[in-house]
């Protein structure tokens, strides 16, 4: 019966979108098309992966009533493996998060629905959401990081996702860092005085002794992490020269660090870089996340479609 | 005539491209199709660009000998402007080269022989002709990063070269630089300190006072050197995550170099991207280019072919 341009456009309204935006801390998943058209949505802790991959599973299984499932994308803290020819493919790594490492994510869940999964960073789902139907919107290479527990990037390079090796890991760029204006040795793990290191919340905490949230808006403590996280830029912009950077995360609810942040860079490149984009109009390329919150979760409904348009002949044989 | 497959075969078998390595010290210009098919090269200095680009003009006029020139490609010093959208697409635009400033570039030799002409920057040109013909075959995410005079960096991205906002300048990362171990303030004009400033030829020969050549195998200049080279190296992984970085250049003529830069990257990551390429492989991880000084010529020649494969309508419009 599916033959023809008139049960095409059927299909396509019966047709949804599952989305999961995996947290350290809790699990977002939704039903939906895009923007406007989100059907449904849980979120709960995330516990162990049995108990987590379960619930979202359930979720998805309950959905029916909305329309026919036809793919999820999951937008994920990681590190998660990306190398479509390792065995170990969709799942979440080395993580220290406890119970996670070494875990199956994406195909368990691909097992369980029967549907196409696709899996990406977190970020690189934010920068997708944003690219799609957000702040990036007619730009085919922006970058979207998050700074807050800690600090990722994700990237969208000529329209498509970026991975190359694995994925970003933005947060463990390298930055100058003069213990003499500020003694505290950073808070990585793994390098100490990296970018995540220096300017995540955390680090924030370690310094000052007290919350970001806490500490008032004229408080030094803003200046500097405008310095380190405008370094962080200034080196992104270098590397991935991106149309525009979106800036995510709990730590810059404190909308005053945009303002610090885009005087800092233009400052560092002190005139290098002679873009119209940085000169003068900066307000436009250091920006908030148009979708806020939504940027992940709606990055993981983007990933899924667009697997589904990329492989038309596959999701054609699917659906018949 | 030109009709049907046999005659397609003979008129490529006469078509030939053209590659201009523009540098701020020679040109280097050649006609043919690939690494195994190089037909004529003249190399001169680099002058005025009145001078200058006749004489790459006058080059290409007199090898009608060698077949039909189809298009031609610059790998070109910079900054150029690669916005195709811009006024001043194809200049040359504020590189403090005398004389240089705001010199169309492209436009003069398209319009002078009538071919399609395309420019990129001098690195691009390099990771092209890497991938195309040399140490990047195989691979679609590849760094390459010369290491002379200045520092630069050009970036195959998905099989595609990186520009967008304008093209990577990875000369000019932030990196960590203790004062107190490296009391050398550093030698870029804009940033002081910055990876260009710290680890470029001229500043080796400030820092030591002799140039880098005359420096012995065992000298301390070495490890420090390749400290700060790792240090942009690992920004380059953090952001670009290329499958390989490919090291070219003046002061990477020092081949002990490698094996430090590699020790030093993978002491910096400190584990942290268990990738068995960076892990296991970095010996073909961060590699010399395998086109040696062609890289950047073959890359123009690379960038030639590459256009008239991308626009086969238009270029077929252009045979008839």
């Amino acid at each position: 019966m599916r033959v023809g341009s008139d049960s095409r456009e059927v299909k396509s309204a019966l047709e949804i979108f599952g989305g999961i935006e995996a947290g350290g801390t809790k699990f977002v998943c939704v039903v939906g098309s895009g923007v406007t058209d989100l059907r449904a949505e849980a979120s709960f802790l995330t516990t162990t992966p049995d108990e987590t991959i379960a619930r979202s599973i359930d979720f998805f299984k309950s959905q029916g009533a909305h329309g026919e499932l036809r793919a999820v994308g999951i937008g994920s803290f990681g590190p998660v493996d990306l190398n479509p020819r390792s065995e170990t493919f969709g799942y979440i790594t080395t993580t220290p998060k406890p119970h996670w490492a070494h875990t199956d994510f994406s195909g368990r869940i691909e097992r369980a629905l029967g549907v196409p999964v696709v899996i990406d960073t977190d970020v690189n789902a934010a920068a997708l959401g944003e690219t799609t139907w957000g702040a990036g919107r007619g730009l085919d290479t922006i970058v979207y990081l998050t700074i807050g527990t800690g600090i990722g990037g994700g990237c969208i390079m000529d329209g498509r996702l970026l991975h190359g090796l694995s994925h970003p890991e933005m947060g463990h760029l390298r930055i100058p860092h003069s213990l003499e204006q500020d003694p505290y040795a950073g808070g990585c793990p793994f390098h100490g005085d990296c970018l995540e290191g220096l300017a995540a919340g955390p680090a924030l905490k370690a310094r000052w002794g007290q919350p970001a949230e806490n500490l008032p808006a004229n408080h030094p403590a803003w200046t500097l992490e405008a310095h380190y996280l405008a370094l962080g830029l200034v080196n992104v912009i270098c590397t991935l020269s991106p149309q525009r950077i979106i800036l995510g995360g709990g730590v810059m609810k404190r909308t005053v660090l945009f303002t610090l942040i885009r005087r800092e860079v233009q400052k560092l490149l002190n005139g290098y870089l002679l873009v119209p984009a940085i000169t003068e109009r900066i307000d436009e390329y250091i920006v908030p996340p148009a979708l806020g919150d939504r940027a992940g979760v709606l990055g993981a409904i983007a990933l899924a479609k667009k697997t589904v348009e990329q492989e038309p002949q596959e999701s054609g044989l699917r659906t018949v």
